[in-house]
């Protein structure tokens, strides 16, 4: 899903992210609550005509977001009390609240208000976290019973507490489930372990969700350990910095290397910038901080994306997505590392310090 | 002709570009010329394939812009020595090397390089750039022969030097005329006075373009001057800055006025933004910063300009010109009007000063 979190996908029209073959959207309600207002955007006909997207769209419910604002919030059994990070203004945000929200945005799919915690969680306070999602997620379906909402899940690394999560929330039937609380610091290690704990105990006929999970690499781990839905900022972001995904690792375009090179991002790749324009054309723009850089890039790393999920599905309905996930993660980290060696030298050449991205 | 500096139309694809029906693009070859160099774009196959726009591209020399980089340029008969605005870097830009620039850019229409005098020079200074243009423009035309370059008339607000410019180009046989050195802050009377002393003079079959111009208002009155051809960047700038072109006058969509409004920007209007997206949304992503609005709002912009030359061209052809432009500009004025009281209004109750814009 590409991340629309205002009600629009950064730089682009929401009939470009349509051409990207995306079938389905992320807006959240956290943001849109704040502004525009979820009263406006229901006055106005809903979230979908606002921005003009057929598609489903599904809402996050801004748990993740309430939570980031460290200092600014206070957290109680009824919901979280927290100034807003635009102008300071209080709020109330309770389960029943943000499936207002979401009702009143008109979404598709919505998420449950859940207690997010920062990946070093102890056990106790995971668990009380764990317990406390279970029964935030009865209250929002009590207030919205007619909304489709997934269950997330959470449990920090804790293993047994992922397991139990699953399983109480498989019992509740849910029309498909999140696996919240990952990707945010926890290493690469934890962070499949407790995916592959989640999507064991679920079951197969329901979509699961890897929250904020992103990069193609995840991507590949994630669908080989059961997961069938992401949302992805980091393709914008990315694109709007100036690198791009490509099958041989991510490529900065702003690096002198393209200054006069005339092929495509990607050969491969059938989107617009890559249908007609060169690397040279894209450098350019980037060295000049065009707006149309930051559109073109953005719109490539969504289309890149979009394909390899098509890739992905072709190669499991073919029986051979073990093979593929193995060639494509090979090749896309035999790059990458070539390409962190060549910055790494470079860095120690200009005699700065190491961390900080040289390319 | 939508402005595309520096071979991007800021924040819009060629493609969309196209869509708007504009016919012909204006690039900026002394902008080229430093970056990313006209060798470079030479060797990827010219500028129509680097910003992959089909259709015809008209280039400014550059001569505007170098005689504005006040204290970092020197004038001789020879040509002009600056200093990049980029790098400080030294430059000597002559007649010659403006054709060289553009003939290896491969551009449709090519511009000489003219001296530009600011709008308050006196007469003897300004029949003396009168002169050196008329030679500098023989020395263009030696240089390139087989590039269609039209000439430049100056004269500042002179009436005697316009019109002995214009026959003295008249008499060149050029591909097209150019009227340079107005709205660049002489009155608008002056403006027209002299828009009308020079188009007199010019044979009627070949096309007048006032270069640098610009609102609406603008082309209505010059096109009752004679005028075929205008650049706008002012559709683009002004759009970036949230002001949307209107039959009722300028409209900015950051005023609150607007943060419920479910009506397009124009219901007139075909552009994107006014066949699928309310007012009310286009607030809301400027009030976010969003890039997507600095699109909507520029291609609202162009498309306004080219659908108002294609009103004036029906109304021509119809014979009914001239009640075609007092309808629209007593319209157009009449509301502006009303804004500017609106404005001041406004100003002075919060007791600033006046002459900065309200809105």
């Amino acid at each position: 899903m590409p991340v629309g979190t205002l009600a629009t996908v950064k730089a682009l029209s929401s009939a470009e992210v349509r051409r990207t073959s995306a079938d389905i959207l992320l807006v959240n309600a956290y943001h849109l609550y704040l502004r525009p207002g979820h009263d406006l955007i229901a006055r106005l006909g809903g979230v979908h005509r606002f921005m003009d997207w057929d598609g489903p769209i599904l809402s996050d419910s801004g748990g993740f977001q309430v939570f980031s604002l460290a200092g600014l919030r206070k957290v109680t059994e009824e919901g979280v009390r927290f100034r807003s990070h635009i102008d300071g203004s209080e709020h109330f945000y309770t389960p029943e609240l943000a499936m207002e929200v979401q009702a009143a945005i008109g979404v598709d799919i919505a998420m449950p208000l859940d207690q997010v915690m920062p990946g070093e969680t102890g056990h106790d306070a995971a668990r009380e976290a764990v317990e406390r999602t279970l029964r935030w997620y009865e209250r929002c379906r009590t207030a919205q019973p007619g909304l489709s909402t997934f269950a997330i899940i959470q449990g920090g690394v804790h293993e047994d507490l992922r397991v139990m999560h699953a399983r109480e929330a498989a019992a509740l039937d849910p029309p498909g489930f999140s696996i919240g609380g990952l990707s945010v610091g926890e290493s690469k290690d934890s962070m499949w372990a407790m995916t592959e704990a989640v999507t064991r105990e679920l079951p197969a006929g329901k979509p699961r969700y890897l929250m904020g999970v992103g990069s193609p690499e995840d991507l590949v781990n994630a669908v080989g350990r059961g997961v069938d839905m992401f949302d992805c900022v980091l393709a914008t972001r990315l694109g709007r910095n100036g690198t791009l995904f490509t099958d041989t690792g991510r490529a900065n375009i702003r690096n002198a290397r393209f200054r006069e090179d005339p092929a495509p991002i990607d050969s491969s790749c059938d989107c617009e910038a890559c249908s007609r324009l060169s690397m040279a054309y894209l450098h350019h723009l980037f060295r000049n901080n065009e707006l149309l850089g930051y559109r073109l890039a953005s719109l490539h790393n969504i289309r890149y994306l979009v394909r390899l999920t098509e890739r992905m599905r072709a190669a499991i309905e073919d029986g051979r997505f073990g093979d593929f996930a193995e060639e494509y993660l090979a090749r896309y980290r035999a790059v990458d590392e070539v390409v962190r060696k060549e910055q790494k030298a470079k860095w120690m050449e200009r005699g700065r310090p190491e961390g900080r991205r040289g390319v």
